[in-house]
């Protein structure tokens, strides 16, 4: 980036520094991307994306106050902004170390007065895109349509009940297709905040549903005819904006692609706030969706669960990335997803250095996890004592039952024979001061 | 009943009478069994039933006190006691005018030492069951296996971690099935308090949900051996006594049935203090169930939204109730399913009228909205506010996106030419105040 | 207003038309300004109040969307605008037929960009605003200052660690009460939006909280020395925008009050909205601070009992608005205070005459409810039964219970001589069943 | 306790080895009894506690489930088991190394058919205890009377509307303080779970809060005349088994006591598991009720943040014990309360070494966090940034508002001269960072 304005001057390289005292704030003391754990590097276990909307677009403003943060970046005409605001990001992921960033199609270029405007303004930040991705070696994790912030889209997308709306979004689609494609994107994802309800009374559910089903099976029979290699995600939110959100949770989202026939087309990503709003415990979704065969990737942000409403905050607890991590490497990793921050500095964090505090504090954090969960599964007594507790399922009636081939008459028959079986502790307790070891 | 033991002397059979005063609790004033609204009879709209669990077996004990609820019933040994709490039930139905109840088995028979022992208390037991039934006319709703309380099943029943107890299972819900069809009983409904996990530390999600599946499989293909014509229902609940339980909502456990090819063997059975659990709101989980197709019956109760736990209490709501009746009217109604009051008197409601207060003032709120929602239906002006809002599909590019044959490419084509959709209210005060005029 | 721009043409004054039918929206069936139920007008009962934050200066934005409402009085300079708004809101007051409004400093006025400038521009509104309440009889219920959404507040303006913040919010309260003055306003609101705390790392409750009683120490000695005649409320509000407020719920701030011996200098304006989002069911904290002779004025609104933010919506509920008529006539009304619609439109609810509809909807509401509540204390059924229930301490030991004077030997004997008390149900389900057969 | 039957055999006193290994949960690896920090041995900043109830009459009973614990000590008549669990207590106590146990009078001495044969199994139970804590040196951390399991207590104790309910409770209170002076307990804890209401229906608040606080005044009058020296704490909680308990949360009975004038005689006992309940995060009671100098012991366990009832788990998150080791050191101790562990195997943990794990696990957890809380404060960062934060409110005009003798003429005339205050950063990821480094 040569001559550029510098945005972020005075702050160097992240480098590692793991013998940092407390204060110490612009250094990893956790997270070395080269070190090698389990056959893989640590970078490439986390796969770390920065989000462009919050770190970059944000404004501080919430429902009750004026925007708070004033970045040097958003000077001179929107598309002029909008291209400081492209470098300042790239410098931003160099001195951080992140080799991936997701962003809305309307974060990267502003909407224009018509679709073919917003279309060319598009493409102008894109080539600029192309070209700092090319210098960095930054690349997209994901990109996405942002269809729920602008006024036609306050009664629905997909699920609008005037088709007129319901084609404008098709037709965004389409350009964020081509999009994703022009920039290598290695998944595309769809989070519907406006597909759902405010009020049962004006809606018709099963005519919503129906519709959001095919305008995923236009994206899919589109991304065929282009011939576009990334994977499709769907991000499940339970509330907010909406009073209801069809995609609710990891299980439902399941659900409705297995009802319309559209479950080999897509995986989820799943992020631990919304999975909190949904009433579930932080690594709920992601152990589900793993469970499933589904688990695409991880908005990695946390909420607090004494609040009601998406804060997206930086992930700090070293609890939940330790039970994150040990489920991802469980599956072999989330490639081609990743963990993205889809976390904003809190509104009063106005310095520009707490940009890099709170991604490097998440970094670390989860590089605890992934060092906890490497231990724990190198060291096998946790993962041996659940293998145990399932023994009784490789031989015999239990065989039997893991194969589907066992009837309710042999179950009786079992238990003629052998009467009522002996009570095992489940030892919760147990395995928690354990877990509490690796931690 | 001849010359039996009264058991609520006193009492009459309940009459309906529609100007009784504000302080006349023992009678209806909205609920008229024979009276006909669109073509068909109250009684058959609403499907009324008793559960035995909560109004005959219930002792008023919680978690921080002892039971408080004393009936007459309760005296001699287990079986002498069992039999008189029947009678008493059907005197119960009878006296309240209801035509069907549900029950588990352990509920109407009490546990043996073996399961053999179970069994003959059962078969007892149902043979008096069956006696009163033909003297009284009163049918099973449902049956259901009490899979959850005997310390057996703490850590699961069909997703234990031990062969031995899901072949327990097993073999008391073979008996389950031939007690449905002894009795006539026109569903068995599934609940699985203890089908999920207390610390995801030591559990195994994939084999917990393969084995839960395979479980059902084996039920149906007993129930196509033994030719039972009875509707097998799922109910969902999201936590409690689990700190997870698989069946977590509507949405969820359809999901789960797809997952498995299970759906065309199971319906729903709605429980809306579950679905308020679930943090969704109280008609939800009837509209969802509904809207694909698997609504089978209702569990009619409530909980108070600001209590986190399942308080069972009679659903005294009219808002509510004509929400429901809205969704069970348009689709033709529940049959063979019903409205089951899976609910209990207050351990506090100690008389033994309370248990008559409680149901009448419940059969009384669902009466008033069942008759709010046909003049809701009858009048049109809500439904064709909806219809209206949705009219785009019903030509055009709108049509081929309902048949599922328009594309992206044509998306933005109709974009071009027809530019920004104009804006639309979604008028939800109107409705609001459109269905108060209604209550 | 004579010759002036009309805003809401096409909308007459809205009349009271008892036998309209379902879609006519646009007139009163229930509420009948000057009927006179149990001694005082419905209009002296209810006393409600337009907000005009909401109402007049909402724009449909949320964190996820843009603004949605375009509305005509958004024209010219910010002052133009101003002065355009404040006409268009006494129409809608004049047409509406309410007698109180509602508002923030900076609603009525844009703040500038010094406090001098501020203050100007809030003189030369309220002088028009002294202009339109003589002509039209409107007054102003409560007036507050705008202490949260000015980025300066960020961390807190009463409880702000920087005392010079805290200065800037008193200049601004000065200024406020001496807006107070200047229009006859009945009652002046405290709503701390941004005091308490995002964390606790950062925070020094203690501190804080004394800054706040000082805080609200000097507004004390202010109103005494300019001899301002109005009522001081506290809205309490459990969280959001913070992590945490110290205004909690009613009793917490009972307890603030009491604490720094603020209790006769404040009274408190419960919002529904608040209680809820406390855990509380919708009435507790009108309940509760009537029953510490605290309930000063009502900021009626409702929010989702499945929503975890506030969505302030109008209150359609008939159900509670019967509970909380029966509260405030059992205390004998609310004057000075009255039931203020903090209440806006959903951003979907576009169109102009929504504003109409959704007042009228919760006018009417509220005027079922009185109605309900009304017949309820002169019917006596409900309140003679809890007077019995209670009847043991107007004699004997209870008497002395009551009155303090009793002692734990004086228990002891009692029991000696008088042994187990008798079982008395709590009859909840038949107080339902009376209580549904007023709604 | 020589020749008696050993209740754990093969489990001898835990031993402090603090390199043992993951698998190891037999002995503690953090908690060292007699080592020094900050000039007070560990023992001494913890002052653990074991709670009777739970771990010596628990039974694994939920209310879908019926008991599942079956301890050796359940044997012979209520009496022979109730002197067979007091010594199984005492041994574990011993075994496990600590020095206070907590207790309810109706777990140490089972209830009898009147007031006198209660009083007199007590007395010959404490007999029992008194010996056994002579020769054991365990001393009693609190004990308290169950005013809420018993059924006449079913509508409340101290707000039952029956004035002879009422006298209940006082005569078994006046027996309850008599109990904690003979075992020189160090404090009596009142938790009312019955004190609230089920329905707002039946319910008058104002009479029941009066009816409290005189019950309260009763017990401080009685404690003066017998001479008892020890701590009175209330233990707040929201719910359950009441729909709304008066002693809601910290700041409501800080509200409470104070109205009545009783904040002379109280401090609060805070469960964090109720805090939770009560929609707060884990900490919230504990730092409010120190900052009102209040906080006189903890119930150290835990909930899970998304369930919705007490489920009184062991606390086993180094975090929370960290952020609750912090305020207690920073108001000098707990003394003369302590850490009670209200806390429960899972009823799944059905081994009797799970109760050892439990208490480790848990008493590990809190020796980590104390150490933690200890290097916070030594190495002085976090303290030092919050003082830095607060320092404008140590001169000029901030002194003035700390003292209370500002005016808001004052906080005008600053602003006039100073104008607009600088932005400065809350900087919560730094905080959150800084403190992630000592856990």
């Amino acid at each position: 980036m040569a001559a550029q304005e510098e945005f972020f001057a005075g702050i160097p390289k992240i480098p590692y520094s793991p013998s940092a005292g407390p204060a110490d704030v612009l250094c990893f003391k956790h997270y070395n991307a080269e070190e090698v754990l389990m056959g893989r590097k640590m970078e490439d276990w986390l796969r770390f994306s920065v989000c462009y909307w919050h770190s970059f677009c944000g404004t501080g403003a919430d429902p009750f106050g004026a925007p708070t943060l004033h970045r040097p970046w958003n000077e001179g005409t929107p598309m002029e902004s909008a291209k400081k605001r492209l470098r300042a990001a790239f410098e931003f992921f160099t001195k951080l170390g992140v080799k991936y960033y997701t962003f809305h199609d309307r974060d990267m270029a502003p909407e224009g007065s018509t679709l073919e405007e917003s279309n060319r303004n598009l493409d102008e930040m894109t080539d600029l895109a192309l070209q700092l991705q090319s210098q960095t070696g930054v690349r997209v994790l994901w990109v996405t349509c942002n269809l729920f912030a602008h006024p036609r889209y306050m009664n629905g997308a997909a699920t609008n009940p005037d088709c007129h709306v319901l084609a404008y979004a098709g037709a965004q689609l389409k350009k964020g297709l081509d999009t994703a494609q022009k920039l290598g994107a290695q998944n595309f994802v769809f989070w519907g905040g406006r597909e759902g309800f405010l009020t049962i009374h004006n809606t018709d559910v099963a005519a919503e549903l129906k519709h959001m089903a095919n305008f995923f099976k236009m994206a899919v029979k589109y991304r065929e005819k282009i011939g576009l290699k990334c994977q499709f995600l769907i991000e499940p939110k339970p509330k907010e904006p909406c009073k209801h959100q069809y995609d609710y949770d990891a299980v439902s989202v399941i659900g409705f692609l297995k009802h319309y026939g559209l479950e080999n087309d897509f995986k989820l990503n799943i992020e631990p706030n919304h999975t909190t709003l949904a009433g579930h415990s932080y690594e709920h979704d992601v152990v589900m969706a793993s469970a499933f065969g589904m688990l695409g990737s991880v908005d990695s942000n946390t909420g607090s669960p004494d609040l009601g409403w998406d804060t997206d905050q930086f992930p700090m607890d070293i609890r939940n990335a330790t039970l994150l991590m040990k489920t991802i490497i469980e599956q072999g990793g989330l490639q081609p997803g990743g963990l993205n921050f889809d976390a904003k500095v809190h509104r009063e964090s106005t310095d520009l250095e707490d940009l890099f505090i709170a991604h490097i504090g998440a970094m670390d954090t989860f590089a605890r996890g992934l060092r906890n969960a490497v231990r724990i599964i190198e060291d096998g007594i946790i993962p041996g004592m659940v293998k145990d507790r399932y023994s009784s399922f490789s031989h015999g009636i239990g065989q039997k039952v893991e194969e589907g081939s066992a009837s309710l008459e042999e179950m009786e028959d079992f238990i003629k024979q052998n009467g009522e079986p002996k009570v095992t502790s489940g030892k919760q307790e147990k395995y928690e001061s354990i877990f509490n070891h690796y931690i």
